[in-house]
């Protein structure tokens, strides 16, 4: 089968690292990168990862001042897919700007493309998590990769709902302040209701994935940079063991049962451990279940897992291509797939 | 030749980093690592890296305990240094048990070992930056490999001493608080003179590698985890431009020139890019000096710099094992050996 051909429209946090993946992958390839900035990154992408660099046709002049070299515009690329061969974009573009797109470019082109958590869910005929609905994108023309929160809460509670009868889930999420880069958001001495109002989003958005389950989530923002944090309450309709949860979660795909006893007491040690495992941008693609929180007292499950907001779904858009290009029908041959090219491993090396 | 035989005595921040560094040399190979607690970090010298792992004779059970093979005590392997082919010691142990280490094991056994910036000077016979002072260290017993603040002010002022006449030098060293994982250090909301008496001890550990320059510092902590920053303010005893600073900083070995206004306008930008560059643990080697803060004004130079102190030092090491075993006479000879192994840049790819 030929190689599908993608298109990364947004080189930021998301972006970047969607294009390593999908230039690790054997059956796609990057066909280029869309930047805004002429900054490192987009000379980074030219000179170190060889990606051809498309921009909007109002930044042509100020990469061409930046002496950065450009293959074209990203209007030219999209508008003229089926002479680029271009086959999907992967739209990581900044919260509402992929709706945007959708309108002025992806529809009259018509070409399929992925679309990031910060859109609304009508961007999208499916919202995406691979371990949970991988079927339903297949063929679709539009599917939305969820927020890493949500992804991270799909991944462990789709495992559990498998395995066992579940009531009602209750969620605090602790949410890190800002990217490590960015360096202009705060707060850097507080700690922020975000939002304020309680539910908050999050557990809805839950619900685009798995319908069917009864999900309420509060957040609030900490100054840290590094991961997300996720309190979880789940009240089971039926008798289970911490045992039968550590067993179900060791077994799960992209999920990782972790000793806070060894050294890994914080997210600061998570995120070492990612380091010290010669991931690159020390990526952690799993969500990471401290094993000594997994607890079941009165009927109720508790446990605290962390999220590393840069990288969780990027295994995500990698099998969101395979699914609406329809390169894999079978769910685990994809994420086989995609797990073997990018490293992700299904328990800590430990 | 033969290879050399390195143990590495400690394996935390920097020890863990010179193992990588000596298995990446084609010269030198790792004896082995030498661990006090049971934690992940042994695991993965073991399981992931392949390391044999020797411990302290009291620890012994304790790692048996954990379940984690061990290939014996670090006190035989150095007491019988002859028999296990063991040639070199570099000791990443904390401040202080280096100097113990030196009297209770490598005296004792006749073994070269080179020590860390945080013993005492008088450790050693050398206290070490290769780009300075490499042939000091030729068939030395003893090398100490000064701390990352000094290496990297004596490799810039090096630099600086070699192609112009210099004045005396002030330097602000602003610390970062802790390393990454370190999750129980502070201060996490606060400023503090560190030490609050001015010169601080770094000046005079500048003038161990390089006696004859006259510089005065004081140091801040602040709460990051990322890097060091240096103001550094140097008087010029002739005509010099900024242009020329920059040239001379573009043709030096380890040293990076970069650009604030391309998005690298701060330290967390730097990691960024180290990050994008896909550096393992994203370490930087270099010395990163912002070019917009090299500035010629009435006869005085200045410039910002920023030190990776978990990674400047770590080709240094590498360096002090060729030097003190004679394995290559010729500094330059062994600092292109040590840097194309471990991918070090004497100008960013950008």
């Amino acid at each position: 089968m030929a190689d599908v051909s993608v298109l990364i429209n947004g080189y930021g946090t998301i972006g970047k690292r969607v294009a390593d993946a999908v230039d690790a992958q054997r059956d796609m390839e990057v066909l280029g990168v869309v930047k805004t900035s002429p900054d490192y990154l987009a000379r980074l992408a030219v000179e170190e990862y060889g990606y051809p660099l498309f921009v909007p046709e109002d930044r042509v002049e100020r990469f061409e001042d930046a002496g950065i070299e450009t293959e074209g515009t990203v209007e030219d690329v999209v508008l003229n897919a089926e002479d680029y061969g271009l086959d999907v974009v992967v739209d990581c573009t900044p919260e509402g700007i992929g709706a945007r797109n959708k309108e002025t470019l992806y529809e009259k082109a018509g070409v399929k493309a992925i679309f990031q958590g910060g859109e609304e869910a009508e961007v999208a005929e499916v919202s995406f998590v691979a371990q949970c609905n991988y079927e339903e994108a297949l063929g679709a023309d539009y599917v939305r990769c969820v927020s890493c929160n949500t992804t991270a809460l799909c991944r462990t509670l789709g495992t559990l709902k498998e395995e066992f009868e579940l009531g009602r889930v209750y969620v605090t999420i602790v949410r890190r302040a800002a990217d490590p880069h960015q360096v202009k958001k705060g707060p850097i001495n507080a700690i922020a209701p975000n939002p304020v109002t309680v539910p908050s989003h999050h557990g809805p958005d839950v619900k685009t994935v798995m319908p069917d389950i009864d999900i309420t989530t509060a957040a609030v923002k900490v100054p840290t940079t590094l991961m997300h944090m996720h309190v979880v309450r789940v009240e089971l309709k039926e008798e289970v063991t911490s045992d039968d949860v550590i067993d179900a979660f060791e077994e799960a795909r992209r999920i990782w049962v972790v000793p806070h006893g060894e050294g890994l007491g914080s997210t600061a040690e998570l995120i070492e451990l990612g380091r010290d495992l010669g991931r690159k941008r020390y990526d952690l693609y799993e969500i990471l279940v401290w094993e000594e929180s997994i607890n079941v007292e009165d009927g109720v499950l508790y446990y605290m897992q962390a999220v590393h907001q840069e990288a969780d779904v990027v295994p995500e858009n990698v099998d969101a291509i395979r699914a609406m290009t329809e390169l894999e029908e079978d769910p685990e041959a994809s994420m086989d797939a995609t797990d073997s090219a990018l490293g992700v491993l299904n328990s800590p090396p430990l």
